[in-house]
C-alpha cells in the first residue's frame, strides 16, 4: 500500500506539472491578445498582422517547443514508479524553465534581432533540456525508482543530441543574424539523428510510443 | 500491461489537452476585464456596456464555439484505446487553433467589421474543425487505435457538415457585412443536418451521448 | 461497460469544469497585480493599498463567492452516475457565469457605487445560482441520471433560499447604497435558513458532507 | 461505498486546489511578460534585464516559495481519507493566500525596499504556513479523518519552525533593509532545524517522502 501511495503521490505531482505546462503554453497567446488593443494605431488589420509577424512566429515556435518538451517529459516520467525529493526537485527546476519561457518569447517578439534576446531564449530551451537530461540520469542512477529498461527507455543520446542541436542553433543565429530563429528547427532533426547514432552503435531506436 | 500503460498515457495527454482548452476558454474574459480600467473615459457604466457590446458578444460567441469544440473532441477521443505520435501530433495541431482563438476573438471585438478579421476568426474555427476531422479520419484508417464502431461513432458526415456551415457563414458575412458574426450560428444547425443526411442514406443518427 | 464509459465521460467533463473554475478564481488576482504597475502614482505603498481597498475587497468577496459556488456544484454533481447533453449544456451555462464573473468583479473595483455595476455583479451571482438550481431540477426529473435520494440530496430549498438572499441583497444595496456589497454576505445565512425551513417541514438538514 | 465516495470527493477537491496552485505559480511570469512591452524605453535588452533584476528575483523567489508550499500541502493532504466542511474551509483559506501571492510579488518587484511591501509579502507567506498548520492541527484533533500516524506524519514542529523562520526573516529585513528578501531563504533551513529538534526530543525525522 505504501508503494501504491507513493505512486499516487507521483501521479498527483505529474498532474500538477501538466497543469503548469498547459497554462504556460496557453499564456503564449497573451501578447497577441494585447496587440489588438492598439489596432487603431495601424492602417488596417492587415497592417497589424503584417507588422507583427514576429509575434505570430514567436507564438507558433514557442508552442511547438513547449509541446515537444511536454512529450519528452511524458516519455521520461511514465517509467517512474516511485519518487523521492531529488526527483521532484529536478522536475520543479524543469518547470521553472517552462513557466519562464513566455518572458523570452515576448522579448523575442519585441526585440528579435538582439543577441541577448537570442541567448536568453535559446538558453532557456537548453536549460529545459538539461534539467530533463539530469532527471533521466537520476533515474538511471536509481533503478529502484523506475520500471524502465535503461538501455532502451532512458538512453542519454536523445538528450545530448537535443542540447547539441540547440547549441549549434545558437551559434548559427549569432553568427548569421539573418537566419533569425529558424535554426531552432534543427530540434526537429534531433530524433532522427539520435536514432541513427543508436543504430551505428548497434542498438535499435529508443522506444517512444508518442514523444521523441 | 503495456496496453493499459498506453491507455493511461493517452488519458494523461487528454487531461493535458482539457486543461489547455479550459484555460483558453477562461482567458476569453480578459479583454472584458481590461475594459474596466478605462471606465473613467465613459459617461457611465451603462455607456461602457453599450459601447462595448461587441466585446460582450465576442466573449459569448467564442465561449459557445470553444465549448462545442470541446464536446466534439470529447466525442472522438473517448473511443481511443491506444495512441501513437501521429494521433498526438494531430491533436496538438487542434490545440494550437484553440489556444490561438483568443487572438481573433479580441481582434473581432476591436475591429469587427473588417474582412480580414472575419477571415481570421472563421478561418481559425475551420482549422479547428479540419484538424478534428483529420483526427477522426486517422482513427478510421487505424482501427487498432480505437474501440469505436466506425460506421456509428466516427462517421465523417458531422465534420464535413460543420466545415460547410462555416464556409457558408464566411461567404454570407463577407457578402452582407450587416450580418456580422451571426451566420456562425449556422453551426447550431450542423448536428440536425448531419443526422438528416445520415437518415437519408439509411443510417441512424451518429451516437453521441453528450456532444454533437 | 457502457455505464462505466458514461461515468468516465462525466468525470472528464467535471474535471474540465473544475479547471475552468480554478482558473476563473485565480484570475481574480489580476486586477490587483496590474495595480502595482502604477505604484509611482501613489505617495506610498500604504496609499496604494488604502486607495484601492475596494479592489482588495472585491477580490476577497468574489473568491468567497466562487468557492461557495464550487462546493455547491460539487454537492450536486457527485450524485450523477450518467449524463446526457441537456445536463451538460446546463452545466456549461453555469460555467459561463463563473468565467464571466471576473468582469463584474473588476467593474465593481472601479465603479463600486454604480447601480448598473451592482445589478451586473449580483445578477451574475443569481444567474449562477439559477443554472445550478435548474441542473438539480433536471436531475430530480431524471432519476436515472443519479444515485441521489431526491428528498435529502437534491432538495430545492437551498437553491431557492440562496436566490432569495441575493435578491434581498440587491434590493438593500440599491435602496441604501451605503451598504455597498456587504448585503451579499446574506449568502452565509442561506444554509442555516434552508435547514431551519426543512426542519419546520419535518425533514432533517440536507445531507452535505462538505459544501452547503 | 459512502467511504470511497467521500474519498473521491476529497480527491476532486485536492485536484481543484492543485489547479489553483498551478495557475497561481504560472501567473508569476506575467509581470515579466508585461515588461517586454516597454523594451523601447530601455537602451538595450541588456539594460532592460539589468534594471529589472528585482522582477526576475521576485519571480524566482515566489516560484520557490509556492512550490515548497505545494509540497508541504501535499505532505499533509495525502493522509486524508475522509473530509468535512471545516477541513475544506481551512484549505480554501490556504488557497486564498496562494492566489493572493502574485499581488505582493508584483508589488515587491515595483517597490522592493518599502516596509509595507515586506510586511505584506512575508505576512502572506506566514498566513499560508499558519493555515496549513491549522489544517494539520485539525487532522490531529480528528483522527477519524486520516490514516496518519500523528506522531510521525503530522508533527507540528515543522509548521512552527517554518513560521518562526519567516518571523525572523521579517525582523531582519525590517531592521537591516540592505538584506532585502534574502532572509526568506531561512525557510530552506526549516526542514533540517525541525528534524534536529525532533531528534533532541528522541524522535526520528518527520516522514516525508518528497516535500519537507
Amino acid at each position: 500500500m505504501a508503494e501504491s501511495d507513493a505512486e499516487r503521490g507521483f501521479e498527483r505531482f505529474i498532474t500538477f506539472l501538466d497543469a503548469i505546462v498547459a497554462i504556460a503554453i496557453t499564456l503564449l497567446v497573451l501578447p497577441l491578445v494585447e496587440l489588438t488593443a492598439d489596432v487603431d494605431e495601424y492602417d488596417s488589420v492587415n497592417a497589424l498582422l503584417r507588422e507583427n509577424r514576429s509575434e505570430l512566429w514567436a507564438f507558433l515556435l514557442s508552442f511547438l517547443v513547449v509541446s515537444r518538451f511536454w512529450f519528452a517529459q511524458h516519455d521520461s516520467a511514465r517509467h517512474v514508479v516511485r519518487w523521492d525529493r531529488h526527483a521532484a526537485s529536478i522536475l520543479m527546476l524543469w518547470a521553472v524553465t517552462i513557466v519562464f519561457l513566455p518572458f523570452p518569447t515576448a522579448l523575442m517578439a519585441e526585440a528579435e534581432d538582439n543577441a541577448t534576446t537570442k541567448i536568453l531564449y535559446i538558453g532557456t530551451l537548453i536549460a529545459t533540456m538539461l534539467f530533463l537530461a539530469v532527471f533521466e540520469g537520476y533515474l538511471r542512477a536509481h533503478p529502484e525508482l523506475t520500471d524502465a529498461d535503461p538501455e532502451h527507455d532512458l538512453d542519454p543520446v536523445v538528450g545530448v543530441v537535443n542540447v547539441l542541436m540547440l547549441l549549434i542553433a545558437l551559434a548559427i543565429t549569432l553568427a548569421i543574424p539573418a537566419t533569425s530563429y529558424f535554426p531552432i528547427l534543427l530540434l526537429l532533426a534531433a530524433g532522427p539523428i539520435a536514432n541513427a547514432w543508436r543504430r551505428l552503435r548497434g542498438g535499435g531506436p529508443r522506444r517512444t510510443p508518442v514523444g521523441e
